[in-house]
């Protein structure tokens, strides 16, 4: 068994790791730290884990991480890149859910998160963790770095196109809109239920932090710069994100074709058939990303509808699916799910 | 006090219609037909009526609608084209709240709405109600066709731009998203609260019925043919439509200068300061459109977001208004609403 | 012109009034005091009150509060009790929205509210704004203690069965569900859209700061104390209170009549035609409090369902009514108001 | 493997059953049927099946369903009684969702369901499929009666109260709540997105088919008649049943223990500590019953709170228990799940 721990486990990000650990079968869950409710059962802050996790939040001490096999970092952005490298020096393996290690410019990072970089030397060697793109390099990996929930749904629905060059990388657009669990488990009056709850809007379309990681990965895939509208909105449900990308073609292909093609042998991307509408709740609880591609009235314009579930293959799940390949394991297990509908 | 009639007032524009009316405090709501529950008092039907409408549903025929100054079709597409040259003949104004007279292009409404046009006649007569560019005509209309919901929120976004020929009209797109609403208060899977509860969608990508409408209304304004990508989304709220706007900029203007003067004497389009994101409930049960006008990262981008509440004035509040044009009456009157928020 | 100030605006009774008073004809809104926000236009805050309300938050200092002829107290508990005796004596009418002067028995009031009174002896001289049982006294007065949300609900429900004596008072059970924005405006966990959204839970079953209130006001009708269950719950959505009422029927008596009777001249109590389930949408926005009485099966167990929009008749509503029998204005000024539905 | 039919598996009981059983690794999933979607593959309709059922919906000749070895009925009422002799006489065990089978006295059943029963010498064969009170005879039965998700929830929170002799059993008060789901995926007005949702509301106070089901099995633990008041419910979430109830303690127990000490041995009932309140999202997705036991104030009266998910333990979770009862199998296998929060 996999010794496993998770650094804060507080927040959605890390209930949700429970969840998928607890019935995964391969690992134990060592320790689960916060500082803050230290000593308090995770049950009781989650009576959803109420017979399936019986272990108590602990002080980062008292966890002995550097005795486990992986550690998740579930934590705000700027922890991780703190506590990494005692973690990798003592062989442990580090997933890192929030984002010190995705962006391989670290002055570009230090700008949009607004924070010195407290480990610029680990980001070189950190493996961005979208298997989909980088699958082999994260077998090796010591460190990865997990994916953006919007920068997973907007890039691999991208990426077919990207990859065979048949659209204008200069002028994509990416309308995406979000499910509110995205902004995590913080309390804030933004996100209450009465201020998100039955209404509608778009944030950060001055510049939102996922703009540069995905701008990242797709001018890998494009081996050259690309130029990207992002907008994010906030739609009043609890998962869920739904990216809607706008390109346009500069060759006539078979776009379904296309889609299938590149992901024929992913067992977590599922190309829908043609004239779909993926709907966010298909995935809900699952790591599936679901993609529908069309081309309305015919004309040059492409649309891809991408869907995932934030909390899992936005987060979670991918962290899994990665641990998974980490330890040589098969890269659903724990992960083969039927999401729940309605 | 004008005398009115709505024809068919069970659907949300019909409740949404007396809502407005039974305040307006200068018309006099004669009756509202219903074949099939002809004889209910409409406050049994709609329990927030009660101590407002005492009146009940009545037949055709009862409803005398010929002795009515306005009537409303608050009815599904295909009927207003029936009856609406009896009304006219008989000297009542007519304010249909559906398509039949939208689309100027006889033959291209047929194709989109899967019926022969009753009244092709009456097509060229009648005046698209969007006051904020057919003010004029309207006053002195007869026939108004009332625009749709999608369409009063894209093209009110997109105008400025279009009017003043600093977009490239060719390659328009507008990602828009709707409260279920829309869909109407016919008995449907799709809509029902286990459906579209906690879930977001996009549909009729391939081409909704709006798209024409919208393209005939930014093709006048560019008094040139226009290239538009629409794809409509469902969110699980009730109320509001969010229009997410991209356009390519071919000259370097003042966007935020351009909109506050287009709209600087409109009451209900209201333009917000530079770097805001209106929020669909800022509008809810109110007949104004909040508009923000954004280019992201300084780039030729422009991005507008508009949103109305598809009940007001994506539909009944627009058709008072159109109402209050068409008799003289103040533009307001009986739309001075502060929007219900939270 | 009345001349209005409110004391701390930033919450949703705050806004709540001030979408009331814009619209009621007879007042001026002087002030709105917010110390965290002062500065700020009040619209800025409230998009929905652009174009309606042009004022911006002040400073107490600033608000020259002892200038209007009255001052409503949107604040936390405990502040109204230290700042209302230097308005009073200034001449100007109190409205306290929280619960500072509702309970009678001090020592009852510190015990619930966990802190000492800062002026005991204004709670003698308050009057109960349920204007539904004291509306002379309320004429009269210079100081309303606002009645809380489910106490106007459950009181309403409750009332005509005591005032007869038709039911044993000493097992009642008052089994209440609210919207979320009972809980206010504050950033909170527990209140979150992920946390309260597609979720249902009761919450203070040991014991609830309203169930004092509410047994005050029962036993007053009964003229003999009562014995009450009363269990809260929070259901997810925005407004709305709907508590569904169980006693035993003592005597057989037609409790459709009773109803009837009781509330035959109040125009913001409805009741519904037995066999009536009372929707709280049906009462969104409006000040009405909707109520319907059931014998299920015939037996001797009385079933009464009372709703109300939990920020209008269950808050900021109330208080206007208030303000209009303080000020001899018609009772219903500025509150005729169709609910919104859908 | 255990084969498996379904009949009528387009409703969320369908769905619901698919989910579980195809992660249960104990069954073959033969055959499921719709007279209506023949020939569609079952993950076209509910794409979150997509690379978890693969199999279409067949008509009841081609389903072969005598070849199985378990049949669920997950059909309306009135469906199983016509159907379930022909399979039990092919040896195959019939488990019915519906409530053919609930009701012992068949003229009671009858006068509630408004039909004749097809089968009522089956009646009194079939085992009413509550493990928590049935479990020896479930074991050995053909034919299960599967509970409503009403009856559940009420049943296992009076059980230990009434088994103990506890509580006057005369004036019981379920006060229930119930998300739309439990509704079905019929289309209808009343359970629309617009009409149920962001709204609160009692529905069949007169009289609910799930009275007499709740009554029989309080009786039969009682071993004399009971009364109950039973008012149901509608929340605007799409999952989950919270049921508040009331009785008078007639003893003075310590009613904490009692509660423990019934359910020590039951793996899907849990009794949270003292002092809890039952979220139902804390279930959402998994078959335990949480429960928690108040008497608010120190009192007399006793107050339960006992949620589940309607879809699950509610339907779909008891059948997969059921069924593993009758076939020997661990009583949680394909059960054992992590409820989704958030």
């Amino acid at each position: 068994m996999i010794k496993v721990g998770i650094v804060g486990g507080t927040g959605y990000t890390g209930v949700e790791l429970m969840r998928l650990l607890a019935r995964h079968g391969g690992v134990k869950l060592q320790a689960i730290t916060s500082r803050k409710e230290a000593g308090m059962p995770v049950a009781e802050m989650y009576p959803s884990l109420r017979g399936h996790v019986d272990i108590a939040f602990s002080t980062p001490t008292d966890a002995k991480l550097d005795e486990c096999d992986v550690v998740f970092f579930a934590t705000p952005n700027g922890i991780a890149m703190q506590e990494a490298t005692t973690l990798l020096e003592a062989g442990v393996k580090v997933i890192d859910l929030a984002a010190d290690f995705r962006i391989k410019d670290v002055a570009e990072w230090e700008k949009w998160y607004g924070m010195s970089h407290a480990s610029p030397g680990l980001v070189a060697e950190a493996v961005y963790g979208l298997p989909e793109v980088n699958r082999d390099k994260i077998r090796t990996a010591r460190l990865i770095a997990n994916p953006g929930c919007y920068p997973t749904a907007v890039q691999l629905g991208f990426l077919p196109l990207i990859e065979a060059g048949v659209v204008d990388a200069s002028s994509l657009i990416a309308d995406s809109k979000s499910g509110v669990s995205g902004a995590g488990r913080k309390a804030e009056v933004h996100t209450l239920l009465c201020e998100a709850g039955d209404n509608f809007k778009a944030y950060g379309v001055g510049g939102h932090r996922h703009l540069p990681e995905i701008k990242q990965g797709l001018a890998a895939a494009a081996q050259a710069p690309v130029g990207l509208t992002f907008v994010p909105h906030l739609t009043p449900m609890i998962r869920g994100i739904h990216a809607t990308l706008y390109a346009k073609l500069t060759k006539d292909v078979d776009v379904q074709a296309l889609f299938e093609q590149r992901y024929a042998n992913e067992r977590f991307v599922d190309v829908m058939p043609a004239g779909s509408t993926p709907e966010t709740r298909s995935v809900r609880g699952g790591n599936t990303c679901r993609i529908a591609v069309h081309r309305p009235q015919g004309g040059d314009t492409v649309v891809v509808l991408s869907v995932i579930d934030n909390l899992v293959k936005g987060a979670a799940g991918q962290a899994v699916q990665n641990m998974n390949l980490l330890f040589g394991l098969p890269e659903g297990q724990g992960l083969d799910i039927v999401p729940l509908l309605p």
